[in-house]
């Protein structure tokens, strides 16, 4: 990803943008946190609207950045699906965070309820997960 | 900003990317959530890299959002900096996971030892503020 902003050096918030400042990237990171298949197929069809090509280059880079690794669940023929590393999971802060508030401030009712059956930490009055 | 998925309707991740989702807003939130000066040409300034235009442009579309409110410090002539609503004020949990992130895996061992002295909470084994 380019660099636009070579003045923030040193600030946390901006290294960190460097890695995951895209959308697509959160939503894959969505995916695999929730426990959806890191199968790339299966990403594809949960990101609707991302192009196989960015799908690939936003997987590229976060494997080379350590978020994410391949593991095999078939040798013949070879087939991986992209799971978390450590350093990875620990990004579900971000995630989770962005979560919450979306919950709180940009769902309608409907879609809040329904959100909130799935994945009770949603809502701000419960504790996040570990 | 335009809206690349629209199949992720219901989903409070992409809703607050819809708001959120730019490097350039994260690192407004960032300052403001910093109690650095709100004011446009400091933002500019802080900011290097961004173009007034573009500024402007993520300016409205948080006044527009109520994540931020013009607080006129002067009437004659008129002037005003950019402050949190509080429901912008709840965005701080996404920009301090963005930043603990960033402190404990993006930042050389120097960056990070100046980063915690300013702001200790950076230190994941250090409380969030509230």
């Amino acid at each position: 990803m380019e660099r636009t902003y070579e003045t923030q050096a040193g600030c946390p918030v901006a290294a960190t943008l460097e890695v995951i400042g895209d959308r697509w990237t959160i939503l894959i990171l969505r995916d695999l946190l929730l426990g959806k298949s890191g199968k790339f197929k299966d990403l594809l069809e949960s990101l609707q609207g991302i192009s196989p090509n960015l799908l690939a280059e936003r997987l590229k880079r976060l494997e080379r950045e350590g978020i994410v690794r391949r593991s095999f669940y078939s040798d013949h023929p070879p087939r991986a699906e992209y799971v978390f590393t450590d350093k990875g999971q620990e990004l579900g802060s971000v995630v989770r965070a962005i979560a919450r508030w979306g919950y709180s401030y940009r769902l309608a009712d409907e879609e809040r309820e329904r959100a909130s059956r799935r994945l009770p930490w949603l809502d701000p009055a419960k504790p996040e997960p570990a």
